[in-house]
């Protein structure tokens, strides 16, 4: 789908504005002044400032998560390059991780916002069963791909939170290393 | 490790407190109010308010994970009682597995709060690890068994923060046992 290239501009703003001042300093004049547009031009875009960072966080995840470099990839090494992705947004973006892991718990106070999560986690969802039904025999049957792309996403987010609360990105490395072994087994099965 | 009996009443008061109002109606006053206690009681105990939750949530998860009732059970059923515990609390206290997240996500940008976690969390990682070494076969190496506890952790967390975007509880049940199944191949290997 194709965006309008100024909400594609607010959008690159918020995750730049987002990396550098966290949530706090993220207000609707700071974002138009990194943007580049009045707040009229801000609010014809977006309805509120709260969906400006969730819209944001669903393009970044949904453009890693599904990158032209995953595609040649295998089962193992496909699950291996998301969790990496997520490594590396910790390791270099680690103040943009905690912007995002700040609106998702404020989600959890607000049905809106969690509709509107949902949304992007649904599309992630989707992209990830298509890339793991490609990778796996046909054999596989539908709601164990479902399960498996859910056990996917659960193991994603909670290697995040780790990485930003423990920082132990090599011990952690290494459990995702075995959380893809395990799951590449039910490939070889 | 015995604890004063006012400390422990007052972490009590805590749960019921986040449980009820949530992390927005935390106010010393309010916990002194709901532990029968006064605040100069309440600081003698606690340095400082944010050390309460923090202390009232490790005391809950480590009397959760390491409870009784887990005992006798076998590598497959230890680990489906870790997952089914998040879910009760999911279901059955979801304000207070919100103003959990509301705490870590604080402790994201608080040197010192993070640090306290991470006393929490290896607790944790402790007692789960002693119950996996228990549940294993001694083949398996020490290195082996702190990744795979590191791992049980990384699901774990994961599983929470879903079970509370989502609220798809039969979903991530099934999510669960199906990482059950694949770490409890370990076992057999």
């Amino acid at each position: 789908m194709m965006m309008h290239p100024t909400k594609a501009r607010i959008l690159e703003a918020a995750l730049a504005l987002l990396g550098r001042a966290g949530a706090e300093g993220f207000s609707a004049s700071a974002l138009a002044r990194e943007a580049g547009v009045s707040k009229a031009t801000l609010f014809h875009h977006f309805g509120t400032l709260d969906e400006v960072p969730l819209a944001a966080f669903e393009s970044l995840w949904s453009s890693r998560m599904t990158a032209p470099h995953l595609e040649g990839l295998g089962m193992r090494a496909y699950m291996e390059a998301l969790g990496e992705a997520v490594i590396e947004v910790a390791g270099k973006e680690r103040a943009f991780l905690n912007a995002y892991f700040v609106f998702v718990t404020r989600a959890l106070f607000d049905e809106r916002m969690r509709a509107r999560l949902s949304v992007g986690m649904d599309e992630l969802h989707r992209s990830m069963r298509a890339a793991l039904a490609a990778r796996l025999p046909s054999s596989v049957s539908a709601p164990l791909l479902d399960t498996l792309t859910r056990l996917l996403g659960v193991g994603l987010d909670g290697l995040g939170l780790h990485l930003l609360l423990t920082s132990d990105e090599a011990e952690l490395r290494k459990t995702w290393r075995m959380f893809v072994e395990l799951i590449a087994q039910i490939e070889e099965a």
